[in-house]
């Protein structure tokens, strides 16, 4: 008894992350008389589909430009560190690295990590692509910014040692106490680690 | 530095009820390479905001259609007991009764509740339209379902006083213990209503 654009659009939005039937529902009602953001919303999601493609050089977002290869503006932009770059396990850490304003270097996108239990081995994971872009790059530092769980820690393992017996540095990035965290909840692992990982003040 | 689509997605979709940044962003990365569902959702959302209108009659939802006015498809359906209306306040609560599959009649959308605290008072509800439905219609029966709550009471109490003085029947849905529903986790006022709203059982 409802109009089709209505439980067409709870059909859909349900299949987003984390939305169910009811929260599709919201959404739905919520945008009814919204006719501008509806357009809007609708507008873009056909240019997310037709125009965001993954880069070709770092696995990136790159927006589709018929003059040139798929590109993305991070690998595009000269003014990047060329001799640096960043592994990281997916897209959305590679946004919130930039985030954060610290990076100067460019991305390698994995897309996964090693998995033994899931059966994901070093043949699911693009190395030759990240192996030949740190040979032919001349990349002299590779950070690898994989997360510091089970699986990161494996990826990040695997790619220090085939990188270090082609010559090239890599760093790993710091694990320890999160800004503003408190150390009387903070678990033994990361603790371990902040302790293991300390520096020293003054002169050094 | 990301592409236009994937940050204007971002901000439009935090747009949403309940939804911030990070989830508008986990949308977005969920949505990259489901080229389909972008664009059925696109087409959709386009749909939305330029087919679906309040229906002239309820107040509920109806799709456009340029052979005649504004009716949606319940107002429309010659099988409904043309002599039964169930007010209630929101569209949500009209797709919940239809759902339940209990309501043989037809409906009529306040869009608000009476609420002296936030100065909504009789004048800024719909109420001249639904009583000249309720005459025009030969309505027999108005099952107010607002919710039972102290707006829902007062604007349902409203509604009831001024139909019976035009000599129209008017009910309440049952307030009490809904199913399913453990006793000894109840509040006590749905239990006192529970008790207050007992039927006999066996013969009566």
């Amino acid at each position: 008894m409802l109009p089709t654009p209505v439980t067409r659009l709870i059909e859909l939005f349900s299949r987003l992350p984390g939305v169910g039937e009811k929260t599709a529902q919201r959404f739905v009602l919520d945008l009814l008389g919204r006719d501008e953001l509806c357009r809007q919303l609708g507008a873009q999601l056909q240019d997310l589909a037709n125009h965001v493609r993954p880069c070709e050089q770092c696995g990136g977002l790159a927006e589709v430009d018929a003059e040139r290869p798929m590109v993305c503006a991070i690998c595009r932009d000269a003014r990047r560190e060329a001799a640096l770059l960043c592994v990281v396990s997916r897209v959305q850490d590679l946004m919130a690295i930039e985030r954060s304003g610290a990076m100067r270097g460019r991305y390698f996108v994995l897309g996964r990590l090693l998995s033994p239990l899931d059966g994901v081995g070093p043949d699911q994971l693009p190395l030759e692509s990240l192996y030949r872009r740190v040979k032919e790059r001349g990349i002299e530092e590779v950070i690898v910014a994989t997360p510091p769980s089970v699986d990161g820690e494996a990826t990040a393992l695997l790619i220090a040692r085939d990188l270090a017996s082609m010559g090239a540095r890599v760093t790993r990035i710091a694990s320890g106490i999160p800004h503003g965290g408190e150390l009387e909840f903070l678990d033994q692992i990361t603790l371990g680690r902040a302790i293991d990982g300390r520096r020293s003040m003054i002169g050094g």
